[in-house]
């Protein structure tokens, strides 16, 4: 009988709780770090106005994120608080201004994790989430799975009265212009007389970018990690990258870190980036910051591009690129606001 | 112009080639494992009939997969050759004689990885491809991503002329039980009045069990993983457990080891089962034994069962689990072939 138990309970949808990982002691030092893709956007193509906007955008996630740590919250809700807002907003490839894929659609894949208890929640493919982080969360809390996909994930999130958005409430001109070019040029490409223009370059290199996520730590020492994208330009076959993915794209556990990725996701796959940059701390006993620049360079090394921030529980951070720059912000107790968008540092 | 190569490359499909890890000293030692699924079965509850059935299966795909390495094949082309014959046998759960979900459907999901370039692939939730492992490779070496699901994944294999079976071919009457037993078993609960009867033990801790997967080496000292799966019994939502989840389920590096896994798919994605097992072997320097049972004892303090296989590029293998048994069969240039179902070793 007692062997029955673990069957009923996940056939029955009991939520997870087993922890093995240690809570870490209370630390002094809370904060978070967010980002917004990495890949961008050389400084000459982008406007001091838009460049306003991406900036106030990142401040106001981070701030959302700060206030709910602030005021003794979980890293979780932190995150969550964060990831809605780069989510809403029209400026990056999550919710609201994702992608297009090759028929014209947004199609969206989150996920989360907590560091004190390992849960995790993800979801693929979902065409209708206005915040497919927070679907990701109920999968986790509520479900008794991990990943959900397709349909699938929407029929459950019905069950929880999400609201179900209208396709185009998630898309945008700038969306639209890029799937058109990438359909051009893929047909260019396809009677063999690919000629790329210049003026190409602009799109073509926000085609897979932009990406949203958050890492956490707050007051009881908790960290949690959370990831949304639209993936990528023109994508065909329910393509899924590593946004969704467990150990790739988002990872968080109390004895290491927590760690969001964005980037080109089959490379951040195979070179399961944000389990990686774990397996080196606690095997290797590397700081977040060594493990981070280590993985990267893996992740280069492969071919591939893109970033990643990471968190441990004493509120070091990583945040690794080998992109020209990345979106990137980020809030501690006692520090000052930074955000920052290129490879250099930036004032807030 | 450099910086739009890669973006180009993808976006048209190419596929993959990049690669950081070394190729091993060719070995003199080349064979593979297979497993068929954790979890079962207590020794009461399988018919010598039904028991030789499965040993016979096991050395059919074991024999399979070693004749092509024999003749110098490479090891992911042992691994197809493995996993399709379990596949194509009513008795695991992974493509014919898969469980049903909720909706009296096959959903099946499958992944495979190479040791030498660490390329990867999977597809989750298909429904009419009778050898889905064939299909997540033919996505790591033919559509520059690294997985797809549901519909759009089957569209892929159109692509490829694929056939595309009946939803029937994939079901057997023992499954169509099951799932049965399952909607009762829920619906009691739902009543408040479960009350579990101890013959329903046998269908129950089948539900999901049966998960396959074969880990190989090759004469040129190249590892390979894949694993395929039904899944689990009712499963709801689009739910994809660890089988298709690069690092979870499967991994394969050369640096370190290929592995399979099989279990309760939930914990296995929390604990990236596959890519810890790894990672010890990199960071920590322990042997493919230590790690694997080490990563067993992780799933275990989850709350979690199942087991795995696994294999370095020198020939040493382990096959851990924390439940009463595992399908499992290896054979190596040099060593008699080995067949077993239950947790003390049994001969062939």
């Amino acid at each position: 009988m007692t062997r029955l138990l673990p069957c009923l309970l996940l056939l029955l949808g009991t939520a997870i709780t087993p922890v093995f990982a240690k809570s870490s002691a209370p630390s002094s030092k809370y904060g978070l770090v967010i980002h917004g893709g990495a890949g961008v956007i050389a400084r000459d193509e982008l406007t001091p106005a838009r460049e306003a906007e991406y900036r106030a955008r990142l401040a106001e996630a981070l701030d959302a994120g700060y206030a709910v740590l602030e005021r003794g919250g979980a890293a979780l809700d932190a995150v969550l608080a964060a990831v809605t807002i780069l989510e809403d907003s029209p400026l990056f490839n999550a919710g609201k201004g994702s992608v297009l894929n090759a028929d014209g659609i947004c199609e969206l894949d989150a996920s989360v994790m907590e560091g004190r208890t390992l849960g995790a929640g993800a979801v693929a493919g979902v065409h209708r989430i206005k915040n497919p982080v927070r679907l990701a969360r109920d999968v986790m809390e509520k479900s008794g799975h991990v990943m959900m996909v397709g349909d699938g994930a929407e029929q459950f999130a019905r069950t929880l009265d999400y609201e179900m958005m209208a396709p185009d409430y998630f898309q945008t001109d700038h969306r639209r212009q890029q799937l058109q070019k990438a359909k051009e040029l893929e047909k260019a490409k396809a009677k063999k007389s690919a000629a790329l223009q210049p003026e190409d370059a602009y799109l073509l290199r926000q085609f897979k970018w932009g990406t949203v996520g958050c890492v956490a730590l707050d007051q009881a020492g908790n960290l949690a990690a959370g990831t949304s994208t639209g993936g990528m330009t023109n994508k065909k076959y329910g393509r899924v990258g590593d946004t969704p993915i467990i150990g790739a794209g988002t990872y968080a556990n109390n004895a290491t870190c927590a760690v969001s990725a964005t980037g080109w996701g089959e490379y951040f796959i195979r070179a399961g980036v944000a389990r990686d940059i774990s397996a080196q701390m606690e095997y290797a006993g590397r700081s977040v910051a060594e493990a981070a620049r280590a993985t990267m360079a893996k992740v280069g090394a492969l071919g591939g591009d893109g970033g990643v921030i990471a968190l441990d529980a004493r509120g070091n951070l990583a945040m690794e690129f080998n992109s020209p720059g990345m979106y990137r912000a980020h809030r501690f107790t006692g520090q000052a606001r930074f955000v920052a968008i290129y490879a250099e540092p930036a004032t807030p």
